[in-house]
Parts: structure tokens; C-alpha cells; sequence
């Protein structure tokens, strides 16, 4: 069994990790930091996991927890795994970090973006880029793995193969997402309030928004050049799901027919990529599993594409892609304790 | 492996026995029903399938379907399964029934709640209530169990222990239940549109909703006396989730110990009734699960017990208790396939 | 014109006082007090006030504010308006207060209920329960009106023409409400984030909820008897609107007449309540309007009524009753400026 | 008093109608057409209209209509209107339609989009394309007025300030818009069930969607060169309002104050929409009134304009737009009966 540790575990990304994990037949967790709710039951936190978790929330001690787990889970706030890694604990323990902190490889567009200074810029070299997808044989034997974000899986899995192909000009890529709420935490937030969220619709971060930089960092390298383009969020009523509405002009006498095969060719075997064709995907039809849906439309008018993509965003979007990274990391089969069926309704 | 086959596999009771069969281990569903969309590939009509199933949709040909399977899930409106029941059938299957057509034990009491005449009352005396946490003998040797309603099984599990053990008096028993919206089912019909539900609370079914008789008989039944009661549905903007708040009042003398002896001594060792003592259940907690979530409080002022109880009305209250049966059915543990850990949020 | 202040103007009740009075043809805002929010555009708080108010907030200068308006409302935490009240004040202005600092008569019950000393328990017996249709006469001629709680609102405008026409058993009355998440107020609190009410449904306060003493006082005064009562609250995944299903049972011989001709009698030519008969309210049907909508139902079997009543609980429930208190207090048409036509869907 | 009545009256936008109407001062309404509810009392189909309409609805009978009413507004499926349109009946009376069927001065383009025969093209030319802002001079001599689309009115108003000005190339133009599901109609159809649009968010009409030739007829004209552009609505989990996010590139040496006065110079003193600067707007804000809320960003690292419009899909994008067309059309203040403050939460 791989003993698991998660710092941040109360967090919505640290609460779905728990969910996961508790139904993965090879890992178990022993740790669950906390830093809100030290000492307090983990169920009296999430009052689903009475009686399945009867374990307290414990603080931060990563010496401690790297003596404990072979495997440490950072659902943290920007910042803090930057703060605390070393080589020490990475002798001790794998570490899958799912905040920001070592997915831009450019540190100066980190501290940028994200306004704050790296602690450890040293450590950004050796962190692999967690989107099994592209980059599953560097995280196999990785130590520190930079688990993606939300917005940026669902966007760079749905538009790599056209960039990659060369198949759109990447100068003109837009993508207009809509995100569940729950990526935006449990932190107490006047914005965040049922009363604030509900019956409406507003786009935030307009071209400021931090996944920018790292949805264009993959797409660049996909595309073997410099690529900038319009990322736009938007906060929608419901409690998860990602959609990501790519726009792209497609290059003069590419066919529908190029851009399936480019989806096909890019995605076959893929576990948890289910192209969708024609059929476009709906972020219902992805909750609670770690599925990718992607699907596409060209408008022969505009010679645009619009490619869409759908993902959990707890799931694929942070705690499933986290632990299919941990399958790859401890050399399991990459589906295992993943094999989550859709729930509908 | 189990082989089913499901008759209604189209609706939300249907998809769900789908979703929870695809993760059984001892199972595989051989027949995907519907009369709706016979010859349309499951997974256009349920989105969520896609590359998990890839069967088309079959009409009701019992008969077929009666040598195909080993057990068969009738999820289709009230008369169906009691217009095709016969000996034929039931010599080549195990049938478990998630319309009502079975439950009651007076066909009498079915006739007049339901507005229609039974077509086999002759197999009403065989059929074994499925409501596993107080009938799991019977169960094990059926070949017809009646699986019950969703409120019903919130309903009667919540209070059971109460009146089991004469802690209340049974004639003040006042049942006021909330579901979610799936429960109404995927018909098209204007009240169950979005814009109907959403932003709106609503009673129905006031004093003649067809879960009543199913309710007064089991509770009668553990109360060892005829028990009347008002029960009355609410229909909530959420997808899933049943809520049933209960009123009865406290003998005298009655202690707050004496009921949670009660709630204990009867659910000791069931896998799937979590006891919360005071800490209230909610529907987020089950989401998803098959568990029955309980808690009371005690009003020293009116001497009366608000009992409360909580269930994912498509898991517990229909699919997920129809495999808790099959599995009594064919002797594996109860809880095959049934460790749903709730997903929150 | 009448000059009103609002204390606590940024909360929702607050807020939709500025709605309501913004299209009152005979009152305005002069001050928008908002201890949290002081100096900033009222705009910025509420962006649906945009170019409409024109105001920054300020501070709780209660003696300032007494000097420029005709009419104070309060909607602040309970204890403010008892810590302020004085002679002097309402020597200046009237004064509406929206909390329960003034609703109960028993400052005993107050200070047990609320957990807090009253500060001014000497205005108790001066301040007129602002139910408009119960104390239309005394309202008129009142310095301080205690606006009535938004459930009890509810229960008692449903109750009351069963209890005062001794038409059912007071000791059997069990009030089992819902309300929307606005009732929970605009406070930055982990359970009223939306991921955490979105699909789901609570009871909560069971047997402690403040609004119990507040409806109990007020139909003991219509039984002419002592009423002790079960009301539990239940939070429900919609912004606004109070259900509440209301219990009792029928003294013998009363007939579903008798129950019609009381509700008649009692609400004949009330603008503001809509009797629908066996047609049971509905929340969607008074959203943002000033109606009570009030149906029942008896159950023969039982021998008891069920009762529903329905209000928009920012509405009749806190700032629309408040204005109506204010037409009353100075002499205006009482539905002046409430003729707000329900808004569906 | 304007007499006017409403074909379609049933239907969301035609229950909006009836909603803004009833407080209308100078207003009133003389046939509640429908079809599919002939004879049947108005209130018995929308409950929140209970004691505020006392009539039934009406079959479609023109001739009687038109010999009763002042202006009809036809709320109906495409093709209706045109199918009963003559010089008879627009001497008689003034026509708003609300359907599409004289939007587009094409006829061709509407056969071809809308895939039905248009029945009466010699009125499109005579028809008033009814975007109040843009065609207020000549609404006010007109006979008959084609009330915009809902994604239109919002799309065209965002970026008409745009395009006029020659700021941003028309041909870079992408409206990525999201709309709640009451635009969806009150049809018994799965797709718009609760269970199916809740918790779910989906893309549909993808570069077939009828609006787009709508859109662009009205960016054409107002660029003096033909626009083509892409227009992707989604679907979204809440009753209503529209938000577009609308990309553009900005032309050369284009400066934020640059956008900034062509928006002021376009809509100065335009009382329906307000200009929020860089301050976004979201759906919430507008709900319930006929405000076009209007903000965007420059995205200087891509050149690229975001514009976002905001407005409620059944107000300004429907109803209310109809009633501004009306006062148009009577002479009356434009604003009469529509200064409805937005309601939130």
C-alpha cells in the first residue's frame, strides 16, 4: 500500500483527494493537514466521510509526514510548496503539488503572474508537468510532480492536437471557459456565497487571469513556437465542471477530416480521453470522473474552429489527475482507483 | 458474473442501477431496456456512457430477456411488472421490482392508492419487501422482491426503531419530506422543467401521495398496531437527495438515552444506516452513496422527537438498494458494489 | 416625500429596501448606513444599484441620522436597536426595527432565546407588532414598530384563522418551513457558500430556532390559550422564498367549510393575501412580490389540516412588510409603492 | 389607456410581458392569447398571476383582436407571424413581433437559416427593426416592429460602439454568449428538465445558431461593410439573463480611452444602458430590468478587446424591449412602465 499524505486536505481538491483515494485499492492515507481545523475530525469537516475517515486533521509538519507517507499530496495556496521543498524531503517522499508553484518554468513569469517571489526556483527544473497525457514517461521517474490546473488540463488537452498539427494559427487561439464553483475553494467569501453565485453568470481575471501563462507555456511547446493568446474564466451556478470553448482559425485547406485524425492520432489509447467527435461535450456528462471530453465544430463561414472540451474539475481538473500521477510515479497501472463512472444527474 | 437485464434502463432509476452495475465486480447488465428509445445506442441518451457502454437500448421482450439473464430490473411506471409476472418468468429469474406493483401487501390498499387494478395479486404474497435492512432473510431465498420507494425508505428506516420499540406514540406520527427533482423522473413535462423548479419550494401529493399506505404498513407492522400517519413531499431545486423530517411524540418518560439504545440496538452492524446521533444529516452528505444517514433531536418543551433522515433517493431510495437486494439475492456480501464513498461537492 | 434612513443597508434585507423604496412614489433614501462598507459607493456593494443610487455609506450616526430622516429602519443584528433606543430618538423619527429586539413581550423570553441582556427592555411595551394585518390600528399610531421575523411572518398569517376560530387542537401544531439561502444573510460564513447549500437540504435550529417564542406569542394571543408549538427551519437551495407546511389537528366536526369561511373571514379585503384555496402556494409564485400565498388541505384520515403558506422572504418576510409598516405609520395607502407584480420565472 | 394584446401570451416572454404590462400606467391588457391553453384561466397557468389576472386565454383569432386591441404583440414560433401579416390588420393595429420573422431584411438569409418559407416578404421592408437605441426615430412612425433576438439585442449593443467607430477588425470578431434557460422556452422537452440542464453547462447551435445572421446584418450595417463572425451560445443553470463576452482585435494604435468614448458617445443619454467601464458586468445585476449593463478590457499582450454585455434574456431581451418598442410606437416617455429596478439576490 502507498501511504499518502495530503497537506490542505480540507480544501475542496484536498476533500476530493480523500474521495478518491479512500476507493483506490492500493494506497491509503495517513495524513491529513490542515491547517484550519487542527485537532478537529476530519468528519466533522466534511460530514460525508462519517464513518469512512475517523482520522483528525493534523498541522503542517512535513518532516513528520515525510517519516510517514511515501507520497505527499500539496493542495495548498500559491506559495507554500515552493516554501518548504528540499532535497531532503524529496529523498524521503514523492511529492505531487497541485498548486502553481512548479508548473511555469520560467520563474520570472511566475513571480509575475503571481505575485510573489519563488522560494525554491531550483526546484523547477526537476518538477515534471503532471498532464499524464503529454509528459507520462518524465513523471514516472519524477520526484516532485507540478499537478496542472484546472482550467489549463481542460484547455490543453483540447487544443494540442491542433496546435501540434500545425492545423490552426496559433495567433488567433481565444478560449472562453466556464468553471463550476468549487474551483474557486472554501475559503468564506462574500463573492463565493450561494445567494452571490447563483442565478448568475460574470467572466473574472480578463486577461489576468494566472492560467494564461501556463496554458501557453504547453501550447508553445506543442506548437514549436511562441504562442499568446485570450484566456477568459467565467464563474457558473453549479458545483463543478469545466468547459472550455477554444477558438482558432483553422490553416487554409484543413479539413475536417485533418482535424479528426489529428484528435485520433494524438489520443488514441488514451485512458480518460473520450473524443466526442461532433457531439459536443457537456460538463454533466464528465462529473465525478476523470474523464476529458472533447469534441469539435468548424464553421466554414469564418474558417474558424471551436473546439470544446469538458473535464471535473476536482477530478481531472486537481485530485484525479493527481492521483493518476501517483499511479505513474509508483509504477501502477495509470487507471487504477480511477475507473470512476459519471454521475448523472 | 451476474448477468441483468433492465426494463426501464432509460430513466433516472434505470441510468443509476447502469452507473452502480458498471462498477459492480460480480456483474454485467446484458440488456439495456427501453421502450423509448429502443435501437438508440445507450450512450446517446445517456451522454455520461460513452465508451463505457456500447449496447443499444431493447424493448421488453421478457421473454428473451428471462434467457439471457439471471436477474431482471423493472424500473418502468406502476402495472408493468405485475401485467408480465407469472411463474414462467420467475422459474427462470430472479426479478426485483423498482415500481410499486409488489409492495403492498393488500391489494386492496395498491387498487385504491393507485388508481389501477392489479394484474397478479396472486404474486403479492411471494414477493419479499426489499428493504434489506429489515427483511435481508427473506430477501436471500426470494424470487420476486418489491424494492421499495425512495421516501419509503427514508421513511421507515428513520422511524422504525421508534416505534419498534414504543418509544412514540405512532398516532402523532407527521412525516414532511424533501426531494430532489430526479425522483419526478425524466419525462417531459412542463412542472418538471427547469425554470418550474429552480428558485421554488412546493408541497405535493398533499394527503394522498402512494408512498403513505407503503409507509403505515411497515410501520404498522413494526409497531404492532395500525399506524396513520401524514406524510407530505416537497419537491427541492437539486438533482438528488431525500430529506425526511419526523415528528412523533415521546412517551412518557422516553430519555434521549432510550432513543439512541433504540437507533443503535436496531442498526448495529448495518453497513449502510450511519447513526449521527444530534448532528443532523443532510442531503450533501449522501450524494451519490447508499447510505441512510440518521439523527434526532428531542423538544423537551412539546415532548416531541424530530427524527431526521437522509438518503440519495436514486442510490438507497431505488438502484442503489435494488443491487443491495441482488446481492442478498445471490449471496454476496451486501455491500458488493455499494461502497460509494459520497462525492461533496 | 418621506425621508427614510436604513441602518444596515448593505445587508439583503437592507438591500431590497433600497429596491422597494427606490420605487416608492412617496418616500426616499437619505441615508445608507453600513458599518461594514463605510465611505464606499453603495454601487459597489450592490452593482444592481448602479446609476440608481448614487450614495456612499456611512456610519451608524444614529443622532445625525435622526435629524435628516422621517423614519429609520434597522436592519442590523439583534441587540443594536435595543442598545440605541432612547426618547429622544423617537421624539425625532420613527423607527422600523427589522430585528427581534422588540418583537417579543417577555424580555425574559427575549434574553433566554437570544442569549443576549436587552438593552432597553422599557420600550418593549410601546413598540407595536408590525404584522400589518393583525396590527393595522395600533401600527398607525406607533413610534417604534418591531417588523415581525420572515418565517414567523409566514406561520402565523397561516396559523391564525385556525387558532383564533378554535378550529384546530394549539397542541398539536408543528410548522415544518424551508427558506431560501437569503434568509442567512450576506455574512462571508462557510455554510452559506454555494458549493455548500447548492444541492442539498438541511434542517437546522431544530427545536432552538429564535423565531419559535416570536410565533408562539402570537398565537397564543388569537387561541386566547398557550401554544406551544414544534417550527423547524430548513435551509433550501434557492436564493429567496419561505414555505411553510404547517400541521395540525381538526377539532371534531370542523368541515373543510368551516376551515374556508375562517381563512375568508379573517383576510377578507387583506391586499396582500392571496387565498388559493386547495391550490397549494407555491415560493416561485410570490418571488420579489409582498403576498402570502395560502392554501390547505385535509387529510380525513388523519383528522388533520395542512396548512402552506408562502412568502418571498425579503419581501413580506423583512423590507416589503417594513414599507408597508411605513405607509401605515404615516397614513399613506398601505400597498403604496408594494404592487410589485410577482416575478416568474 | 393602450389597449394591447398578446398572441403567445403563455410562454415565458409572453408571461414577461403580461408582468411588465400590469404595471404599466398607461397600459392595459385586452386578450391573453394561447393556444395551447384556450379557455383555461390565465392564473391557473402562471400561479404568480393569481388576483391580477382575471381572464382567460384566447385563441389566436387576429380579426377580433385587432378590432379590440391598440397593438399586438405576437410572442410566437417563427413563421406565425408572417402567416397572418396584412395591410388589414396593420390598419387597424400596431404589430410587435417578437418572433424573428422580420429581423433579417434578407429574406433569403431567413429561409435559409430558419429552413421555412417566409409568408409574407413584401412587409419585411416596411418592418422596423426594433433596437430602440439604434432605430428609435423610425420605430416611432412604424407599423409594424421585428423586436430583436435576446443574444442579439446584447451582442449588437456591446459592440455596435466597436465596429461604428472603425476601433476594433470586424473580421476577428467572436461572441462567446451564455444564457439562463428560460430563453429555452416553456416547451415539455428532456433537455430543458431540471435534472438535465442543473449542474451542467453545455455549448449549443455551434455556428448554426439563428442570431448569428441577425447579429451580423445589424455589425455590417453599422461597420458599412459586410461582418462575419462567430456566435457560440451555451446553455446555463439559472432562469435568466444573457451574458456576452465578445472578442475583438483592436485596430492599430488604439487606446483604452479611444473604446472608452465611443462607447460614451454612442449611448450618451441612452436611459436603458449603463456603461461599467472595466468594471465587468454579471447577470445578476440586470435581472428583472432593462438595463444592458456594457464593460471591457484590453488585453494589451494579444491586442485584443474583451467586451462583455449583460443583460435579463426576458426584459431588454424580450419583453421589455417590446414594451420600450410600444412607448416608441405610442408616443409615450420611453421609459414609462419599464424603470423596473433589478433584482437581486
Amino acid at each position: 500500500m502507498i501511504k499518502a499524505g495530503i497537506i490542505g486536505s480540507t480544501g475542496y481538491a484536498g476533500a476530493e483527494l480523500v474521495r478518491i483515494l479512500l476507493g483506490h485499492p492500493q494506497a491509503e492515507i495517513v495524513w491529513y493537514g490542515s491547517r484550519s481545523y487542527i485537532d478537529q475530525e476530519y468528519a466533522s469537516v466534511y460530514g460525508n466521510m462519517f464513518r469512512l475517515v475517523d482520522s483528525v486533521c493534523r498541522d503542517d509538519d512535513l518532516n513528520a509526514l515525510a517519516d510517514e507517507a511515501d507520497v505527499i499530496f500539496t493542495a495548498t495556496p500559491q506559495g507554500f510548496c515552493a516554501s518548504v521543498m528540499s532535497d531532503e524531503l524529496l529523498n524521503k517522499v514523492k511529492v505531487i503539488d497541485l498548486s502553481a508553484d512548479f508548473r511555469l518554468r520560467d520563474v520570472d513569469v511566475y513571480e509575475k503572474w503571481y505575485g510573489i517571489t519563488h522560494k525554491s526556483p531550483s526546484y523547477i527544473k526537476e518538477a515534471v508537468y503532471g498532464l499524464c497525457e503529454l509528459y507520462r514517461d518524465q513523471i514516472a521517474g519524477a520526484r516532485l510532480v507540478a499537478n496542472p490546473g484546472c482550467y489549463t488540463t481542460c484547455s490543453i488537452l483540447t487544443l494540442v492536437p491542433l496546435v501540434k498539427n500545425a492545423l490552426v494559427d496559433p495567433a488567433t487561439i481565444i478560449i472562453d471557459a466556464k468553471s463550476g464553483t468549487s474551483g474557486a475553494g472554501r475559503g468564506a467569501k462574500v463573492p463565493n456565497l450561494f445567494c452571490e453565485v447563483n442565478e448568475s453568470i460574470k467572466a473574472y481575471g480578463v486577461a489576468t487571469h494566472r492560467h494564461t501563462p501556463e496554458i501557453e507555456q504547453e501550447l508553445s511547446a506543442a506548437a514549436g513556437e511562441q504562442v499568446l493568446l485570450n484566456f477568459t474564466p467565467h464563474l457558473v451556478p453549479m458545483n463543478r465542471g469545466i468547459l472550455a470553448t477554444c477558438y482558432a482559425k483553422l490553416k487554409d485547406g484543413v479539413s475536417e477530416e485533418d482535424v479528426r485524425a489529428a484528435y485520433e492520432s494524438c489520443y488514441a489509447g488514451e485512458p480518460f480521453i473520450r473524443l466526442r467527435g461532433s457531439d459536443l461535450p457537456e460538463t454533466r456528462w464528465v462529473k465525478g470522473s476523470n474523464y476529458v471530453d472533447i469534441g469539435f465544430r468548424i464553421d466554414q463561414r469564418t474558417g474558424r474552429i471551436i473546439a470544446v472540451g469538458a473535464i471535473d474539475n476536482l477530478v481531472k481538473g486537481a485530485a484525479g489527475q493527481a492521483v493518476q500521477n501517483m499511479n505513474l510515479l509508483f509504477g501502477l497501472d495509470e487507471k487504477t482507483g480511477l475507473e470512476l463512472v459519471p454521475m448523472f444527474p
